[in-house]
């Protein structure tokens, strides 16, 4: 895979996964502690990487999977040319199946069933076609992310404190971020900055992915629990808080990882800017409002079990929602490929994504 | 130690301690695995177990130094007269310094100090008064923790949806709970309610503690994310926050568990009472507003490690205040064993302590 032009001499902040005749993964569950590489020869192995949180955030779902249509084609290359097509696509519902909130996931299939529906007229022609679709949306997300993190870079001014949830970074994406682009952005500036990491119960995404990441690129960091952002705030420390998003409904309700908004809640008091960094892949034109937003619930071991062991009575009762939706009045704006918007600009970018 | 007459026929929900001709603890640190049993038989023991949570929670800790001096005491016993009571006013200097925050600490400290200006007159005399003036801690504690169940079960609603924070419960007193006691007062009074435990990270006190006293008590809970809270106010499923004190200051002002500044916000932007309980003995009258509460900063691995191993980077900066300071204007009254009062009521009590 190549980046564009515009992108060859930026340095990639990290790399999640890449296509060599086949599909590779860095297992984001074992970060930080080992970067171990999986490859994915199989569809099942997609939708367990996917469902198991191996990789993960929304943009990078969405390429994992586009690129999994691909390991489906490969994978049943053998069967006649008309079941291969039913089998590709089986395999696409499969892998919508694997998780409900991202949107990325539903967007990128959307578009390589297209092509399935379009431009299969031959096995050959077919596996290119699927091929460079995937690649298409693998270099758009590049693309967009790293025009996120120009966009998003000018409103950070030197000096500030800048709070973000859960791993919007490269690891979440195709490699630039989404909610830490802007940061890359303003270190490639040389801008003083200094970003303040929630840990990210109960997967702790935070403290283990986005400090990880953090640290690979040189970025000055602190890592706290998510209870102490409020402490922060009230203590003048936090200037901005940046967080990306797994589905945007038409009027700017914005699903994203829990505790977002309760961020937003505490940044509202604080009269602290709140900005979505997120692609326009991650919007959903269909979805009028965030009630609409499917909010997966995870097993409730990921909050009972740390590091292999219970840190509570084994059968207490627990609660796992994934995401909480943060409303459209909470946010300052949308920091995206096209610049920065209001929520009720968002109407305006629906023709002007991928 | 018998309780008194009042409280005779109630069951006492937990006991964190007792006295058995020397000073008997059960490890915090090892709940809900394992319940072990230390015995104190050293002031230096008594010092670490406070310093590392092997006992925690303001009244508790309140009551282990009280207990701690007469260890002192026993310790020290073959000293001539007049070392034995410098050896026991330095003993008191170094539980002092054990934990900077909890306010009971330094009150029962003071108490114990008097004893030994006012009664000291024979080791034989001052072993007994010293015991009898813990012993008095002890059942002050107990007695002012039923009053606050009784004062604040008459707010808790059938049905109602209670989030809590942190232990503020049996394990963190001398046994019915601060904020837990109205909650096991409506259970005795048969009123059906739900309990929300927030983990609370880093020590888990609320996974590992509250959890287990309410499954230990049969009160329904559910535990969550700290992250979680925001989020279930937004669904409507909490109708009233209750969490104990640290420190409380003239204007009413309250230290508490870091996150209970956040869950102030949360609960003021959703229009839910707020209410902290806790005996006076919490309650620092001479301190005339939170910016002059000492915060205690602990350290770093209590983030970064969890269940013996690293969740994030192990070079990670790592910020960890173990509470912040709650303004009295998002509290909506303090449960005492002398009733609920709002924060400008508070210069009435400062005669009616202990």
């Amino acid at each position: 895979m190549s980046t564009s032009g515009h992108l060859k001499m930026k340095k990639i902040p990290v790399k999640p996964f890449w296509w060599d005749r086949g599909l590779f993964i860095i297992d984001q569950t074992e970060l930080p502690e080992k970067e171990i590489v999986l490859k994915l020869d199989k569809v099942k192995k997609v939708y367990e990487a996917i469902k198991n949180l191996k990789i993960r955030g929304a943009p990078l779902i969405g390429c994992i999977a586009a690129y999994g249509v691909v390991v489906s084609f490969i994978e049943n290359e053998n069967l006649p040319f008309c079941k291969l097509k039913d089998k590709i696509k089986k395999d696409i519902e499969k892998l919508k199946s694997s998780r409900p909130t991202a949107y990325n996931l539903f967007y990128a299939l959307r578009r390589m069933e297209k092509i399935i529906d379009n431009f299969g007229i031959s096995k050959k022609k077919l596996k290119q076609n699927l091929l460079k679709e995937a690649e298409k949306i693998y270099k758009e997300d590049l693309i967009a992310c790293y025009k996120i993190g120009e966009y998003g870079e000018k409103i950070i001014k030197d000096g500030m404190g800048i709070l973000t949830h859960c791993n919007a970074g490269g690891l979440a994406t195709s490699g630039f971020g989404t909610a830490l682009a802007p940061i890359y952005v303003a270190k490639q500036k040389c801008k003083k900055i200094h970003v303040y990491v929630d840990e990210t119960r109960p997967v702790l995404q935070g403290a283990r992915l986005t400090c990880w990441e953090l640290e690979k690129n040189r970025i000055p960091y602190t890592l706290i629990c998510d209870n102490m952002a409020g402490y922060l705030m009230s203590k003048k420390e936090i200037d901005i808080v940046i967080v990306g998003a797994d589905r945007i409904a038409k009027n700017g309700d914005t699903a994203n990882k829990i505790g977002t908004y309760s961020l937003a809640v505490l940044a509202n008091y604080h009269k602290i800017p709140f900005y979505i960094a997120a692609p326009i892949s991650t919007f959903d034109f269909n979805i009028e409002d965030g009630s609409k937003i499917p909010i997966e619930e995870r097993d409730e071991n990921e909050v009972k079990k740390i590091n292999g062991k219970y840190i509570s009575p084994e059968n207490a009762d627990v609660f796992n929602p994934a995401f909480d939706v943060t409303p459209n009045y909470l946010i300052t704006g949308f920091i995206t490929e096209k610049g920065i918007i209001k929520p009720e600009e968002i109407e305006k970018l629906k023709n002007m994504g991928g």
